[in-house]
């Protein structure tokens, strides 16, 4: 048995045992039932080394973090997580590396209920793409292209968390473990896109940061919308560093947060505050009819959003 | 528009539409149909740079192979391709590359009838992770284990054209065009695949080699096999190297062909010879009680089959 194969054998097994699983790994495709009247959601994303993570990074958070961005995308649309598939990309075959990558994979599997049904190991530089699919009633999920003019926007956890831990890494500084924890294992907020289910209009995950997803629903909806900076959720440390620079761009523009951003029509606004999901959320904004984005400053004064660029550094 | 925003754009439309998407490329997943009483089949693979093709391969043979590599994978469960997702890592945002990468992909989608559903553009070392989805009656999959002592082994097209292919290019010798074309723009077995359902006790799609891949079917079987070398169909320039060196490796393990191994019970061997699929293919062996695998030169002295492992060079 070659080390490759031995690899391949830790990826047997991962996630709990699905009924609707007729076939998993080990053979040229897997076989799964999706149930009459649902639809199938799928997401697939790529992490490569020094562009999505660092060199360095704990293996157990790069197996961690390349589910939770898909299962991210599926709780952007309101599906409940089934099934995933793995395509990883290692230079050597380190069964030590293996073992951590997998135990994060493993870990956040479990929580969700989430199967891995197939898989591909080659050489090359590292890199792991993951396809995360999910279930969901057809008809109801929840699109970007569904806002309209008066519908609150909010957005769940905090922002920049994560923007804020990658610069302090890069410079070489030590960073507070709460920040480093949010960049490493971020938490998809799979329980708050299911009860948004019927309330939300439109939806998205923010990867990029907030200016450039929520210009995806806009954009989507032939709306534009105004965002109050003073709400935006902040932990104590981004709100710190925002409040000595001024540079909004943690919060806005420099991703990574894996937090939904939503939009919910203003007569249900009680119907949202009522709902006790995984995690908090607050409202932001407001959509309205004229395009664009509108950022208004705590001292009122006004900037236009931009987005994330992957050839931009935000750190 | 960031050029990796126009690169995004190249994909948006690739492939007919489809009534069972219900949602395409452009939100946070797709949405699709999978009729009641059908299966879902799906598999997942990487093309890297160096090791799955070389750095200066055209860019269409990359888009071709990647898709092909997948629906290969559908043709050796019997299914029918459906849609296809689509991971791209590129080193910078080369709009010419990416043009003939996708009309590459493109090509191939329409042959088939898939769509591109979803798909991620990342920065990074070049490499291509396509999911291929495909459709097929519950139960109705052809899958690894059920091959029976006494069935007939046959496979499809021609074994070592790409290897053969590869080896003249590493070496820097001018190749064959018809070999260079078996590299670069393999042909998956779709419709062969389909007309197997009811027929084919086990079936695997070769991409190791064929020794290597009918022991896949063996092991998953509980059985054994004795092939016919003399049997093997091979073009006259792979036929000519084995001959001059003895060495079977170009058809058995050097991999790369994307032909099906099949194996039918030997009662039904007239119905497998009475299909007009689109390609040819021919017997070469057949299951027996006896674990391992048993070669049988030309000659009538036999050697025991090995398979393809990424960290072996077989060029």
């Amino acid at each position: 048995m070659s080390e490759f194969d031995l690899i391949r054998t830790f990826f047997r097994d991962i996630g709990p045992q699905r009924a609707d699983v007729a076939l998993g790994v080990g053979d040229d495709c897997a076989l799964l039932n999706v149930p009459a009247g649902q639809h199938l959601a799928v997401s697939i994303d790529t992490l490569s080394a020094g562009v999505h993570f660092l060199p360095n990074c704990d293996p157990a958070a790069i197996g961690h973090k390349a589910l939770a961005v898909g299962l991210s995308d599926l709780a952007a649309m309101g599906a409940q997580p089934a099934w995933s598939t793995l395509a990883l990309t290692l230079p050597t075959a380190d069964t030590a590396w293996i073992e951590r990558f997998s135990a994060g994979f493993t870990a956040l599997s479990n929580t969700h209920g989430i199967r891995l049904v197939g898989g591909d190991t080659t050489r090359g530089p590292l890199s792991v793409t993951v396809q995360a699919h999910g279930l969901i009633p057809a008809g109801a999920a929840i699109r970007r292209d569904g806002a309209r003019p008066g519908d609150l926007i909010f957005v769940s956890g905090t922002l920049g968390d994560a923007a804020l831990a990658l610069r302090g890494l890069l410079a070489g500084e030590s960073v507070d473990p709460m920040l480093r924890h949010r960049l490493d294992f971020p938490t998809p907020r799979v329980a708050l896109g299911l009860a948004l289910r019927g309330l939300a209009t439109a939806m998205i995950d923010l990867s990029d940061g907030l200016a450039g997803d929520l210009d995806h629903i806009l954009t989507a909806s032939g709306v534009g919308a105004e965002l109050a900076l003073k709400q935006l959720p902040l932990s104590p440390l981004v709100a710190e560093a925002v409040a000595k620079t001024g540079d909004w761009s943690l919060p806005l523009s420099c991703g990574d947060d894996y937090e939904l951003c939503f939009c919910i029509p203003a007569d249900r606004a009680d119907d949202v505050q009522a709902l006790m999901p995984d995690c908090p959320f607050r409202r932001v904004g407001r959509i309205q009819t004229e395009r664009g984005l509108i950022c208004r400053l705590p001292d009122g004064g006004v900037f236009i959003g931009g987005g994330y660029d992957h050839f931009a550094i935000c750190a």
